[in-house]
């Protein structure tokens, strides 16, 4: 058994983490540990691509809910994190009880349900679009009356890149999409005519020590990042708001590692919080080639129990996502002297599928 | 059998770089590998420590001299390549009659041996330190008589981090020293007095192209690099010439990879070349943090046939080693916000062993 010690302990250099899902994220994470001298173990569920094997010291092939084969895996762990969002609570519970699993269950269970989620942000005073949560037909109907139209409706569980969305514009929308979507419990956003999207990654160690890098501004098409670029349009003063809200969720959370906040720009310049991730981010891609440590990195060093590095930024940047058949043209895209290509690993090129992304570097100029 | 066209066509994303030799150099080139989605086999003999099995997709321990493993191996590979210029010439010529294998065996065969190396380097009209070979008593009193004292000999082959070598004042000197070699072949260097050292980075491409790293300035003690340091003290003309070496040299050999020329700045300003290295060389390490992208990366580009990738250099970036003991303190190089921490997985802290780096960086000054 791992003594309360023990538990305290950073991992040493040898030492291992563990990581639930195989895919780019938990990939770049295991390329980011290597750098500091500790192994990965990555976790990854039957006939799921999982391109972070191809990196990492040890792999184990099981379902999240095995809860022998989740035994073996956070014995041969020092420590140990997800790339996933949606990995089951429970799983991650498995492991707390044994070992350590950082982020927090808790934490996990409040972002994997997006009217907690909202509700948790609004308990700390921090603005959100307006929402009501939809169970029932009738909650559809009123919702809207509520908020007005155009709105969202989400399903509460479950939704990324767009999908378990539908844009609404009547109440009868707002039931007919409730209906599409199974009567599901779901979540009615109101509509927020923001300036533009930016993010906050930010990263928390585990004694509670927090720095974050310059949020990115962000675009988005068909409900998938396509560009993140730092420096953004934020002022100076609201680059330090956006910290400031990153740091009460990760203080709230008692929160371990990269946490990312989504933020919508209001045109008088007020931040909403969009959503939070309890993980390294797309969005913080940029800073493996703009940044002495990246958002990898960081997030290793604060599950492992080391100091943080620096979040510093020394280019500017503008990272592309490479979605699809645009991975295709690798041979162009290595050929440009200013970006740096990413490519994934993945065995397959399909159509909405994160197969890499380009940095581009300047010199900083703010 | 492996056609023609296929010989020349690119490594595509998702093909295998297989790697001879599974040190921190084979391990930094299977982190570069897989920033393009490529994945790398090392292959190690038994009993060595191979840090660079944890981060590869596949491993193969087995001796340079099996010939079977040496042929399974080439089989799953697409393009082979080595991170140690000792690896047995005979190995490499047997990849390369069933593959293709980068650099080519002919360039190892003149760099494993100081006497056929500086013989070489003269032959291309490049200023190398005074030499006379030495395979007899007798022609280690005469080298002396040639070259004068202070001198140094070193072992035609297998030398590295100042093993092999002695510094000689006299004739006897000599003797006695080539006969604790062992009598093996040597070859006697005479003084030089430069004002300090250097080392070019170039890059030679499958198709002839060239490119090459800002030259650093480079500070050893007890024969092992210690620092190293960019930009350097030369001038932009010398840097110019110190490039035009590079090329020259790979140019005559055909090259395909990362070549090391390591130089001597005499104090009237003139490059002698000291020795060469057909690999990445710890004096790049530097490229990885300080570059869009790293000398192991351009490595791989070029063994894989890509197009080379920018050797520009965003920041000033100072390496400084970890030896031994020095990695002990991972936690305060760790703690540093200037500096990136870089372990190597190695299994065991010795003595004089190359443990880690660190670089430091600052913005870019000229």
């Amino acid at each position: 058994m791992t003594s309360t010690i023990s538990r305290n302990a950073p991992v040493p250099p040898g030492g291992t983490v563990g990581i639930l899902g195989g895919g780019q994220l938990g990939r770049m994470l295991s390329l980011a540990a290597a750098r500091l001298g500790l192994k990965t173990h990555i976790y990854s569920p039957p006939n799921e691509d999982a391109p972070a094997f191809q990196v990492s010291d040890a792999q184990t092939r099981a379902a999240f809910d095995d809860k022998v084969a989740l035994e073996i895996f956070e014995r041969a762990c020092d420590a140990v994190t997800f790339e996933w969002e949606n990995v089951p609570v429970e799983t991650v519970e498995i492991i707390s009880r044994i070992g350590l699993v950082f982020p927090n269950a808790a934490t996990l269970r409040a972002t994997q349900d997006r009217f907690e989620e909202k509700s948790f942000l609004t308990s700390l005073g921090l603005n959100t679009a307006p929402f009501r949560n939809v169970t029932s037909a009738l909650e559809a109907k009123n919702a809207v009356a509520a908020l007005g139209t155009p709105s969202i409706l989400k399903t509460r569980r479950l939704g990324y890149d767009g999908k378990g969305q539908g844009k609404i514009v009547s109440a009868k929308d707002a039931q007919q999409a409730f209906a599409r979507f199974k009567s599901v419990p779901c979540i009615l956003e109101g509509f927020v005519d923001f300036a533009f999207e930016a993010s906050v990654l930010a990263v928390r160690g585990r004694d509670g020590s927090f720095a974050a890098y310059d949020p990115p501004e962000n675009i988005h098409g068909d409900h998938i990042l396509r560009r993140s670029i730092v420096p953004s349009r934020l002022s100076a003063a609201q680059i330090e708001e956006a910290k400031s809200i990153a740091k009460k969720i990760a203080d709230a959370l008692d929160y371990v590692g990269v946490l990312a906040v989504e933020l919508f720009v209001m045109n008088d310049g007020s931040l909403l919080v969009n959503e939070i991730a309890p993980r390294v981010h797309n969005s913080g891609h940029w800073t493996i080639d703009a940044c002495l440590v990246s958002q990898f990195e960081n997030h290793i060093r604060a599950v492992a129990g080391w100091p943080l590095g620096s979040t510093e930024r020394h280019s500017d940047a503008v990272m592309e996502n490479l979605i699809g058949e645009e991975a295709a043209d690798w041979k162009g895209l290595a050929s440009r002297k200013d970006g740096a290509l990413h490519l994934y690993g993945k065995a397959e090129i399909r159509a909405g599928r994160k197969m890499g992304h380009v940095t581009y570097l300047t010199p900083r100029t703010q």
